[in-house]
């Protein structure tokens, strides 16, 4: 029976209570926030639970074996180096941390202590996401030539970061999870139309190596909810609808078919190909439930989470230099 | 009666013929094009054309007032030029030429002679792209933020240009033409995925003034045909799906307000404002008749086309430097 | 203060017990089930509901003014008819009894007591319904046509009522509240694929004056989800989507006129109009919260409900009828 | 060499002209319409086509060995009488007659000549129909449960006949092609909204054996346009939305399973099975080719075609009762 503790109870950290609490081997004793108000609605929800404004408090109660971070990105830091020093595991909400040298700071503090260092980039989770892995791996799709993805709506503005560092966490762990490959360099492209120095409009454009190329689209200020993902490959396309209830990934039997020829004209002649589509069954799970479950079974079994503090920091290491190439206006940062 | 000869009777030569020989006050004398089948094919369509493998038999033709020209790109310089030297009116498919020098000398021996010269910018003279600026110039999106296009399908691959020079004159055409400023920088990525140098994905940003921001996306890989682009602005935002039969242009009275108050924490606060969506009656008039129609009216009333010389030239200026921008990695480029 | 008593915490009564708790000026006292997991479950919910397994314990409570009874259909004549003799107000889940003669017995019942008996026909407080009623009565739509509605999906079965009972009590609901006619007769076919003698798809229409027609397809055995309603008039048209998460309600501007002209060959000469959609803005309020207000409301202030006893025998009286009509092949019963 | 002559260039008749001249074996010699116009287009079109006003040239004509006929419905009967009497093939557009006993007669007559009859049932030929129909015949459905259809838009108004003989030929060919059985009655329902006592909007029900149930919704005055069919079975389940322009024809893997259960409260449970969703390619042929094409070696082989008199007679049969039922509000007909 694993023993957690929870720090911020704000828009997510009750997902994360409410999961914790439904996995059989595992419980909350103990949560934390600022706000009074999130910890009775905590208290009125899981009367047996205890609550504290100070998340010390969390940190330090000696049956809390795993602390698990949902506090705004500018603090996972410090929370939890804390935690790792006093020992505990740690679950960290995504983006792991505000800059990549607090990162290795954190991969390095957990594996001196060998302790389990997760980060919650769901989407890995997701039934979707793992199909289209599995696609790939499986070599359904050839080889992989771009994946380029729209995650917008009008959205919840942040105070304190920008479009990129609130939802291209997302993709980009995607990215990190299913193309094979070690990102070579970013570029990105955005502007800010508050006038608070905030992008809430961006473009992120990922080099891999063999000329694979991710592009991300992320945005506030969009009148129609977009969830969509196409990745191509030489031999099938996907295309993933997150926002579809029913039919989220299609697999369209198309794709180009160079031909070398000893024409005198071309030397390679490229034919198209099309085919059926086909729409895999997506189990409906919780991701959520799914990430928790993995986290409490890292702990039990020792071993390294998909989504460990090395996914974590790739992420924010994406993040930092997409930032950083907007404020250069596209220059290309090499990883 | 305006007389017109055409150059090049391939795909799109037949259009512009067809339609010129619908316009009231002209008609088409003769046209020339390299493969003698299509020659014999527009013989067929109709009788009492002209036809010759010579293009410089349309240009020397005594009755011939206007040339048109639907050649590969790589040829427009040339034949154009020879036109304008002759004295005659030329309407120049897009892109009106694949280097911006020779856009300006085009442009310069046009104005020096008096003669008209029109690139074919086809969109400029849709329904859809002129409501669309309508909407814009009476005010009713407030100030712009953002244009955002997609123009992705299995296409036909180009076996001289890239995918940028091939599909993107018609998205900054558009943006050329409704967004009321002078784009300043642009920057540009892609990638390609048969060996031959041509980039068959690419992503555009293209910087204007006061945080305008366009973004196109070019793409000749994927499963799915998207002509779809977003217009957001201070007031109301715009969708416009040209694929779809009925509801091409939705205007969505959605944005956000920033407040400004006294509160001590953040001195700005945003507030997101959601109504009725509003999709305007698109009238199903044929572009290319409108764009025949205005270049006969030009030459007839001596007045510079809506998508004259320079218009063309500042969608090569875009072509030639997002080119270099994507061989540099997304090296932003100066206009 | 109204003292509320719910007789049945199946599927739906949960939801009306959430409802009548967040009322302001209502609390729910006790619950009833056959089941005691659902009521533990309840308890869980509510730690001070007071449950039992005994309904006649909800209407003998002193306490209790008002009955809500979310019950089987078979069920709702009985449990209505002690509650109303009790001297309770009642509020019915839909269809409101299984048989025309029961519904006219609670309402003379109700009337002689001096009770509110209010149905759960929950669709007409959607704003999306209001919001076409309101398009109605104030004339957008000019005379309305015809209605049409699907109600598919591959459904839960239901083990004592067919397909009519289970879905159609929605849609005819919503045609009584928004057609401005009283029903003429209804026809219906169906057919049953299980061999159990419940039709599981059907197909009803149902004729007004002044050629008014409506169409109602209820399936229990589609493979997409199909909630689409249609509804034409001289001026304008609606097309209705719930499923829609964004656009639900679309309104055209357009339609046909008949000019009376003196051609000698036709008398009438029809032109189409087409112009404008729209789309309003649909809160999105929850219709449960509305219903159950309204109840209180009713009973506060002594007035009948939009969804009274009558609304909901004339419902009865057409699912009645349609069965009817189905066992005798579309035989069209007056009604 | 197959010589036609085509009687009727309205609105389809330049279809099959144009069609029959791009057969490999077969000419159009000669055409004839009520007015000159049509007559003058069509020789523009193809200067050697001879061309008449009066229909009995064509019949008349000693070259011509096929007759194809393109007029109002009324005057089918008379023109394909006189012309199977001279002896020729007959290709009839759709509906073949506008009376059952004229269908007869026909039939009898090409009969007893040893002439082809033809009907015009284009969906017949069809990918996607033939799609269908192969997924039914090779048993990848299971047992048929109910076919339901859609056809309807803002549509042109016929002067003499009403949606069902306008529209509803089209499905009803298409269920008699894929529906293995025969129908054993029909009822359907109408509303006239201009007052002409032509129905502008109907449902027809098609009982067949086996409790198989067809249903089609006609409609002249909806403000969008469906073409939608859903087909279920007992193992699988289609929607073919002849709309989409790339993925018609959708094959769900979905459907109840009824289990025998010794339970003793329910002797059957219903369970769902939810699986894949697979989209077969739809080659673009166009119908039209196919269909000339078959008539013309229905001729030179002596065969009977897919869509002979007799289906042809089927249909008739069907629009008859169907008008018949609707004269009396849903009264069942057998067939």
């Amino acid at each position: 029976m694993l023993t957690v503790g929870v720090i911020g109870c704000g828009y997510w950290g009750p997902n994360l209570i409410r999961n914790f609490i439904n996995l059989k081997d595992a419980r909350v004793k103990i949560c934390s926030d600022l706000d009074e108000r999130r910890l009775a609605h905590m208290k009125q929800l899981y009367p047996s639970l205890l609550t504290t404004t100070d998340y010390r408090e969390v940190i330090r109660d000696g049956d809390v074996e795993a602390v698990v971070i949902a506090t705004p990105v500018s603090t996972h830091f410090a929370i939890a180096r804390e935690a790792l020093d006093a020992g505990k595991h740690v679950f960290c909400e995504k983006p792991l941390t505000d800059s990549v040298s607090d990162g290795v700071a954190l991969i390095d503090l957990a594996d001196d202590r060998g302790l389990v260092l997760m980060v919650g980039h769901t989407f890995v989770f997701t039934a979707a996401v793992n199909k289209i892995k599995e696609l790939i791996n499986g070599g359904e799709l050839g080889d992989v030539y771009y994946l380029s993805t729209a995650r917008v709506n009008l959205g919840l503005f942040q105070e304190d970061i920008n479009v990129v560092w609130d939802l291209a966490p997302h993709d980009i762990s995607i990215m990190d999870h299913i193309i094979n490959h070690k990102a070579e360099s970013i570029t990105a492209t955005g502007s800010d139309h508050l006038g608070n120095g905030l992008e809430d409009v961006a473009y992120v454009t990922v080099f891999y190596p063999d000329n694979i190329i991710g592009h991300i689209h992320v945005n506030w200020l969009s009148p129609v909810k977009i969830r969509q993902t196409q990745i191509s490959g030489s031999k099938k396309m996907i295309v993933w609808d997150d926002n579809s209830p029913s039919e989220k990934v299609k697999v369209y039997d198309k794709g180009i078919e160079v031909v070398k020829t000893t024409d005198q004209i071309y030397d390679t002649l490229i034919q198209y190909r099309t085919g059926d589509m086909h729409c895999p069954k997506i189990p409906q799970t919780e991701a959520l439930a799914l990430e928790t479950e993995h986290f409490a079974d890292c702990i039990e079994k020792g071993i390294k989470p998909i989504s460990d503090g090395s996914a974590g920091w790739r992420v924010v290491q994406m993040l930092e230099n997409a930032e950083n190439s907007i404020k250069q206006r596209g220059k290309e940062i090499k990883l």
